[in-house]
């Protein structure tokens, strides 16, 4: 790999060489429905609890990319995951009895990106094959970082809906699949944003940035992309996108752009306010819908730029602000 | 990098070129007190909460260790670190405003290895620079996983001492400083152990299986090193990992094995009960006491195994039971 910038280019780039994206019974009935690979019925999934129905997701997406991939698990040299329950517990539960070798990632909703970036750096360093992943829960998260379900709070028009769902890709240094071309670890941006119900606001500027990053270290601009997708911005936050790249670094990418939280769900319909959110929106779509529409063709290269708000209960509660971060990855059809 | 079996053989070393490690006022006045690069004499480190000074500490350590280095922050391709706090915010504020492209990672305690074993691979995939880092406080973290302090509840024998302090280390391809030789990513080990105050039983398993392995791997045995040294297993975990590797796997590693956890306090005089624990514990010994003697030449090859407990205190009110995780990092001196 070469190291441009900030941007990580691969000469030999790693390929996506089987994905899955599993998610809840709301996400199934959203436009993507028929694209996912399982959709649960039951949002407990069967489980005790929702913590170990999230679980059960991230463990189902796993188990079905690499069935996707026909690879053995036992091939697995590293499996990198994360999610946003306390102490990544989702993960951890997830993969506990799958016996391979563990590397805990967090990045907030920006996890999938950042467990295929890291991936792709480590199958570049010589691992024959790595195994990304991510997951949310509407009901594991709501009740950890908003108010228990039963209370029925009122959601702000810029609150978003936590995707139920998870996505997991599996990475090899050849085969046929989807390439990874290019990775960008993102830089901590915080613009002062402390409203946990405008998550859109606290991550569009970090998504700027490494976008912006992204073309400059690249030399390239919007007109490059059939898609800049990011995670999930939603309607607010993708809107201050587009704005921010206008005002700030003159590139307009609204013809391009599109996100994963405006697409999991029909936002007139749903009643998801802003759209969707959390790490298994990015990761679902991903591994699902977007992997689906490059290996037909319909889309050859796309910019995935998944964003993080690094914020818990404890650090909103007491004042502080939410820094964001975005993680990129540029995938090419083969 | 070579892969045999679950260990990663470097043959091109990377190097830990510098690092720091900085503790509290209670590690300060501990055997190791005089190898600490810096000690706070107010557990607020002058921040407004235990969590915005955990992110003080660890922001120091990366800091000096940059220092010690001889390294500008502008230099470095990755940052990985990660804590013990929910949603890892330790590590986030820490770094917000070093405008260093960061990856979260969490391994609970056993993170200090593995951002060290992350870091190391990237270093082989082709980055020049990567700060590895992890850090603990005993009183954001006594809040999160226990009782507030204010509250003074009776700790059992088998109970730990969450270690103020943080530690970090620079990465480079090349330079003056310690090998790092071999690293280890270690597979998730859940014997069931339910009991929150004993993290050393919940641990040691995962820590006997990673040194199995490592030593399966690279055909070794205890003889070979002139430390084993876990990360924060304390007086009871360290004397069934003796046990268990003795009587499962039939080495015997009780005369080059220590702790972290019981290095760092004088369990006899600062009423730790079982030793002290936590990210900080392995990593502040490791960045501070041992890279000095391994450059002093009074150690040459070091087995460092810090070991996490992957539990939430969700989980553990759950009844679920406490998985444990080992990452091993091998250290030459030069």
């Amino acid at each position: 790999m070469k190291i441009k910038g900030n941007t990580v280019v691969f000469d030999k780039p790693p390929v996506i060489v089987g994905s899955a994206g599993v998610v809840g019974k709301k996400e199934g009935e959203g436009p993507l429905g028929s694209d996912f690979d399982d959709i649960y019925d039951d949002t407990s999934m069967g489980e005790d609890s929702y913590e170990l129905a999230e679980s059960a997701i991230m463990h189902n997406a796993i188990i079905r990319a690499l069935s996707n991939a026909q690879t053995d698990i036992t091939e697995v040299n590293f499996l990198m995951a994360g999610d946003l329950l306390n102490q990544c517990t989702s993960s951890c539960f997830a993969i506990k009895d799958l016996q391979i070798p563990f590397i805990g990632m967090y990045g907030a909703c920006s996890t999938i990106a950042l467990t295929i970036s890291n991936a792709s750096m480590l199958i570049d360093a010589g691992a024959d094959c790595c195994v990304a992943g991510a997951s949310s829960h509407f009901c594991s998260c709501e009740r950890q970082f908003r108010y228990p379900l039963e209370y029925g709070g009122q959601r702000p028009p810029t609150a978003q809906w936590t995707v139920t769902g998870a996505g997991s890709a599996v990475l090899k240094s050849y085969g046929k699949g989807v390439n990874i071309k290019a990775v960008h670890i993102g830089k901590i941006v915080d613009f002062g944003i402390k409203d946990a119900n405008n998550m859109g606001a606290a991550m569009a500027p970090a998504a700027a940035q490494t976008i912006k990053d992204f073309f400059v270290d690249t030399h390239t601009n919007a007109e490059d992309y059939d898609l800049i997708l990011t995670g999930d911005l939603g309607y607010t936050g993708s809107q201050l996108l587009s704005e921010i790249m206008k005002v700030q670094y003159h590139y307009d990418i609204a013809s391009v752009h599109n996100d994963c939280g405006l697409m999991i769900f029909d936002l007139e319909e749903q009643d998801v306010n802003s759209g969707g959110s959390g790490c298994g929106c990015g990761a679902s779509v991903l591994c699902s819908h977007i992997m689906k529409q490059m290996k037909s063709g319909a889309l050859k290269r796309v910019l995935f730029v998944a964003t993080g708000a690094l914020l818990s209960s404890t650090s909103a509660k007491q004042g502080q602000s939410i820094p964001g971060i975005a993680h990129a990855v540029l995938l090419e059809a083969q």
